[in-house]
C-alpha cells in the first residue's frame, strides 16, 4: 500500500542526513497521499543507516496506524495536526538543525534579512508561543501542533512554509516531503547567516519589501521565470 | 578474555571520530564488564585509523591492568573514579570536543536551554570546581575523577550522564561505551546552539520547567513512548 | 558549438559544490569566448548532480539564447552586464556562500584584514548600494548588474575581482571560469575570517598598505614570484 | 636525494589538506635532513592534488635550490630564518588556517586557556611584531622569519612551537614534518575554542600554571606518561 509514498518519505528522511540537518535520531519526515488520506512517516528512534522504504509507519487522519511493524515517531501528532490544518501541504519535516533550534532555544522568530530567504520564504519566519504546563502534560505533542497552526493565524502557510517552536526546534513543509525537506535547508542556512550578521555591532536591516516581494514571485509567483 | 567488550569499546571509540568529535588523539572511550569488575579502555596516544579491538587494555577496579600490549589511556585514573563511585555507569567519554570544552574553558556550567538538552540531560550539566596545586602534583588524573564525583553530590548521574571539568574538557557516561558516546554527541550539540543562542543580545532563557521533565520522560521516564 | 567552453563552465560549476559554496541550487557560473562574443551558463534551477556540459546554455552579448535545450540561470541578465562592462573578465560566479552573504544582509564592505585577503583583492571589496523599487521591479537582474558596474566607477574589476550586492550575496570574476570560482572561495574565507576576527572586542586593524601590496604583486603584479 | 625525506614532507603536505587547514594553495610544510644542511619543501603553487614526493624541492641552508624541477614555496626564506635560528627544528609548517589567521589578523596573542592548549604549548602563543615599510620591500619572507625568531628572545621555541604572524597568518614547527603539521592541527582547534569562548561575556580566565605546567609535563617532560 503507498509503496511510492513509502519510497519518497524514506529518501526525504535520508536526505536531512546527507544536508547534515540531523545528529544522533533528531530528526523526521512524513509525506501525505491526500486521496487517501493517510500519511507515512519515519519510525520512532530508529537510525537512519540501513532504513528502507518497509520501515515507514503509514497513519490516517484520525492519527491511527493502518500499516507498519514499527512505532511512528513520538512527534506524530504534531505532523498530523500541521495536516489536518493546513489544507495544501503534502510533506512536514521536523529537525533539531542547529541554528535554527538556537533561534528556537534564544526564543527569537527569523526576520527576512535577505534574497536567500525571500526565495523561500514570503516574510519572517514566526516563533511559536510557549506551551502552558496543562498544554504539556494533557497531549504535549498535538498541542505543539496546535500552537503551531495559532501561529499562522493571519499568516499564509504556502507562503511562508516554516515555524519556529518556542524552546525546541524548526518544522517545515511543502508540496511533497522533499520539499518540506528544501525548506529545512533552506532554514537553517538563513538561521545560521542571521546568526553570522548578528556578530557584527548593530541589528542587521530587514531586505527591502520590493526586493522579497521580486525574490519571492520569481520563484513562486504566477510569473515565476526561475528553474526549467 | 572479554572479546566482545574490546570490539564494543574499539567501534565506541571510532564513533567518536566519525562524529567529529576529536582531533589528533584527544578522545577516549570505555567500558566496563560489571560481573568481572574489569574495564576495557582506549590505549594511550594510538591514532583511531587501524586501531583494533585487540589493541584495547583491560583494567580492573583496583586500576590494575590486567591484560593488553600497550598502556593504557593516561586518563584511566578519572574513568576509574567514575566506575567505582557511579555503580550504574556501564561505559565512560572524555573528548575534547569543540563546544563542550569552549565551555569549559570558559568556566560554564551548561543549563538547559532547550528540548534536545532536555532529551538527554534531565537540566544543568554541571561544572567541576579547580583543583588545588596538590591535587594536580599528587595524582592529576584521579582527582580529576574526585572533582567530578564531588560536582554530583546532590545530583543523579544517571538522570545528567555529563560533566564540564573546569580548564579542560567533558565527560560524559551511559549504560554502555555506545550509549556514553551518544551523550557526549548530544552534549557537544547542545553546547553548540548555546554559544549560537549567546551570539544574541541577552541571556537566552531556560526552558520551562514542565516541558524540560516532559522531554526527558518521553525518553527516559516509566512511561517512555519514544523509539520501538 | 564551444564544447571546451562548456565543460570548463560544468566543471567550474561542480567545483562550487566541491568547495561548500552552494546549498540546493544557489549558485552559478559562466565562462565566455570573446571572439565569438557567446558565454555559457548554468541551466536555471537544475541540481548539480549530473549536470553535464551538454546542459550549459550558450548566451550571446545581446541576451540571446542561441543554444542550448534548458532555460539559462535566472541570474543571466547580471553576468551579461559584467560581461559587457568589464572587458577583460572570462568568467564569473554567483553564490549565496554563507559568509560573504551574511556580510551583503548586514549591508558591509569587506576590508583588507590580512594577507589572505591581499592575496586576491587589492583593497576592500565593495558594496553595492541598494536598488530602488523601480530598479527591482523593471529588471532586476540586468540591474543587479548595474548597481555592481556602478560600484567600480573609481575602482579597477581587475584588482579587485568581487562585490557584494546589498542584500543578496557575492559576484566575483575572473580570467576564466575556474579563476571565478577561485575567487569566490578565497572571498568567502575572507568573510569567514573577519565575521570569527569581529567576535573579539574593538574592530580589527586593516592590513598595513605596504603589506597589501606587497603580497597582491608578489602574486599578480610585473614582477610576481608566486607559483611556477 | 634524500627520498625518505621527500616522501615525508610529501605526505605532511597532504595531512594539511585531510585536516581542513588549507584552501586552495594556501599552506606548504617542509622537513629538514639536518646532517646533510638541507630542506624538502612545497613547490610554489602547485595544487596538492596529485602531487607526488617528486615535486618537493629541495634547499640547503644557504637558501640555494640543490635539487628539484619546481620552483620552491615563495615562503621558503621564512622556513630557512626558521631552520637557522632554531636548532632543534626539523620541520615547519604555515598555514592560513581559518581560527589562528583570525587571531593574527585580529593581532592578538593566543593565550593558554586550558589543557588542550597546554598538552602542545606551554604557555602563549606570542604574536609577532609588524614588519615595516622597509622590511616588507627589502626582503619580505626573509624578515618574516626575522620578526619571528625576534618573538622567541625570550621564550624557547621547543616549548612553545608555534607562533602568530601579524595580519597574516601562522607558522609552526617541531621535530619533523608532521609533527609541525599536528601543532598546526592543535594551535587551530585551541584558536577556535578561544574565538568561541570569546561569544561569552568576559574574558575566558587563563589555566592556572600548576595545571598548565602537569598537562604539558605529562606528554613532555622527563617524566611523561602519556603515550605508548
Amino acid at each position: 500500500m503507498l509503496d511510492d509514498l513509502r519510497a519518497q518519505v524514506c529518501a526525504a528522511n535520508l536526505a536531512l542526513v546527507e544536508h547534515g540537518l540531523v545528529t544522533l535520531t533528531w530528526g523526521n519526515v512524513s509525506g501525505i497521499d491526500r486521496d487517501q488520506g493517510v500519511f507515512a512517516i519515519k519510525p520512532s528512534g530508529v537510525p537512519y543507516r540501513g532504513m528502507s522504504p518497509d520501515d515507514m509507519v503509514l497513519v490516517d487522519l484520525d492519527g491511527t496506524v493502518v500499516e507498519g511493524a514499527l512505532r511512528p515517531s513520538s512527534d506524530t501528532p504534531t505532523h498530523l495536526a500541521l495536516y489536518r490544518a493546513f489544507d495544501a501541504v503534502g510533506g512536514v519535516t521536523h529537525t533539531h538543525s542547529t541554528h535554527a533550534t538556537a533561534l528556537c532555544q534564544a526564543r527569537r522568530p527569523l526576520p527576512c534579512l535577505g534574497t536567500t530567504h525571500a526565495d523561500h520564504f514570503a516574510g519572517t519566519v514566526p516563533l511559536t508561543r510557549q506551551l502552558t504546563p496543562d498544554e504539556v502534560r494533557d497531549d504535549y505533542e498535538g498541542n505543539t501542533g496546535t500552537v503551531i497552526v495559532e501561529s499562522f493565524a493571519d499568516l499564509e502557510p504556502g507562503e511562508i512554509p516554516a515555524v519556529l517552536v518556542a524552546g525546541h526546534g524548526p518544522f517545515t513543509w511543502g508540496a511533497d516531503a522533499r520539499t518540506a525537506v528544501d525548506n529545512a535547508v533552506a532554514l537553517d542556512a538563513c538561521a545560521r547567516m542571521a546568526l553570522l550578521s548578528g556578530l557584527l555591532d548593530g541589528t542587521p536591516p530587514q531586505l527591502e519589501a520590493h526586493l522579497l516581494r521580486q525574490h519571492h514571485e520569481r520563484k513562486h509567483g504566477p510569473h515565476a521565470y526561475y528553474g526549467q
